[in-house]
């Protein structure tokens, strides 16, 4: 599929939290400019934050979340990107990008700039395959199709709500990994775009991640993390737990590979560990609990499954540490604040 | 992983199904001469297969299968490449690599000629990932690792048993996709190697295939196509499937992606769909059955799995055609003959 120039400009959010000036974007502008930006500014909300000239914007910071969500505000994280959450209530469109202010435009190995919000688009706009796996990798990409013995009646595939993109330069590690392997680059580009088969976790990063709101956006939820929690940088790894888990009970999708973004700076791998170690623990038993996790037949709507996710995060995963019970209101919290805005969103727009 | 040389020469055969004079292995001298040929000749067994000279090789036609085998030949098919299995069973090493012959040496981009026998060594001595997505393609691979949220306690991976490679220029599309891009070539190369998760079924074609025969050689078995049945050209799907189901149920690993080979030449479409068009239809009651298929606990070799499996064959997909239920009698008559085949390769060594 051949796209070109701002696709969906009316239908995208980009979504950026951070805690400096965004001058990253100066980079993007090529790509980004078109777009709108929600920036969901962390930490000291007194900080001005510098947005390049020409970009239209909306920027919340954590004084405007309180004020927003009232005491529902206890479900956005603080001092951990995680708040990005917040920008993905706040829009009113269709598909989201959510990007890192340290993430570069990274570039093909013919040294060609990559739009990777194009890509983006191309893996949202057209379906994945979870029930089979094709070893030629997107078949609905040009040049590529479904190889002998792929049944007939499967290659309708399914929509997809989730692209996740990739990183070239600093891979995205964990802290141990940082530390044994502290000069490692990620070099090698990947020319594959591949739907994660049904039944299978993965770890999403949420460095480079688009998705489809309307379909997906409220499990989009980043969790506790940061700010007065146990725990950091398990903020997309939760998200991306349950969004699997949900698109596989739901019959959506999940790509990862294509696009690439060049991403500059390792994060402190001591400050790292200290955020990680409990998830480290933890992700021992919480990844079993989601390979085994059953959604009801009766929870048909993204919102139904999360509640009852919800209830089960909080009966199973609460004998790891009193964390998760607090991490399962937070759940239920997100879900009635994502409610509440979505009625002000209609309501907005129907007295415009 | 640096691997150089021929490698495991003494514990690898080459096993090549062909009904013409082997040209093909003049262009794959460097990398195959150093290893010995099980050439399995299908068709006239009057007719002369010439083999370029230096290669080390065994050949058996028709009249040696019926020989060596007795009765129990009824397994194995004729007219159809399906007949290559005779070749796993009669090999002594530890690993297969079976090719096509009209499979040549591809290229990488830069223009270097690819050993794929040697990076299936590769894929095949480094362990597998089935139980968790490395959204990195594999970990074990130089300059890649394990990503952030990637449980620690399965990080040390399973077995491989199977290494899938792929093709550059005639892709493996079945007739009705050949009849309607006639002209489509492959020219992607994509540089990973990747393993098909746990619980997900793949097409695996026989044209660039290698594995370990000590773990899964009893579950590499083409079924009956060809000469006297009513399909073709489903015998390395068959197997693809039977040996996925098996590989999960025993913790082994299934990869597929690099390396790959040049195909040169797609067959006659007209002639494929004559060949595939039973398969095609049944293809669709064939892979829900894969898909929901159990083996008892009991099943711990694959031996044991394997006649578990042509039970619940015969049981379970008879009622889509006969064919099943004289198929689910062929698997057991395979494992009898493989397993007197063993015996006899030990006694064998052990009068030596």
């Amino acid at each position: 599929m051949a796209v070109r120039g701002p696709l969906l400009r009316d239908e995208l959010d980009i979504v950026i939290p951070t805690i400096r000036d965004l001058g990253f974007l100066e980079q993007w502008r090529p790509y980004l400019s078109p777009y709108h930006l929600i920036i969901v500014q962390d930490g000291d909300p007194t900080k001005k934050i510098t947005v390049p000239e020409g970009y239209d914007y909306e920027l919340y910071n954590r004084n405007d979340i309180n004020r927003i969500l009232g005491p529902k505000a206890s479900c956005i994280s603080f001092k951990d990107s995680a708040c990005r959450c917040f920008g993905f209530m706040m829009s009113k469109k269709k598909y989201i990008f959510t990007i890192d202010d340290d993430c570069w435009v990274a570039k093909d190995p013919s040294g060609h700039e990559i739009n990777a919000l194009e890509q983006h688009i191309t893996n949202l706009l057209s379906p994945s395959t979870p029930l089979f796996f094709n070893t030629l990798y997107d078949p609905y990409r040009a040049g590529a199709d479904f190889v002998r013995g792929y049944p007939f009646s499967m290659r309708e595939g399914v929509p997809t709500a989730i692209s996740h993109g990739l990183w070239l330069n600093v891979p995205d590690y964990d802290a141990p990994t940082q530390l044994v392997k502290p000069a490692e680059k990620n070099t090698r580009f990947v020319d594959a775009v591949m739907t994660i088969p049904k039944g299978t976790l993965f770890p999403m990063c949420g460095m480079n991640l688009a998705f489809d709101r309307e379909m997906i956006g409220p499990a989009m939820y980043f969790g506790l993390m940061g700010d007065g929690q146990p725990i950091g940088r398990y903020d997309d790894m939760w998200a991306g737990w349950c969004c699997k888990v949900i698109c596989d009970h739901l019959g959506m999708g999940v790509k990862t590979g294509l696009p690439y973004i060049h991403h500059s700076k390792a994060s402190n791998p001591f400050v790292n560990l200290k955020k990680e170690y409990k998830g480290i623990f933890w992700q021992e038993e919480i990844i079993p609990f989601f390979q085994q996790v059953k959604l009801p037949k009766e929870a048909v709507t993204v919102e139904q499954c999360y509640i009852e996710l919800s209830k089960q995060v909080g009966e199973k995963l609460n004998s790891i540490d009193p964390y998760f019970t607090k991490l399962s209101e937070a759940m239920v919290t997100w879900i009635e604040a994502w409610t509440e805005m979505s009625a002000l969103h209609k309501k907005g727009a129907s007295s415009k």
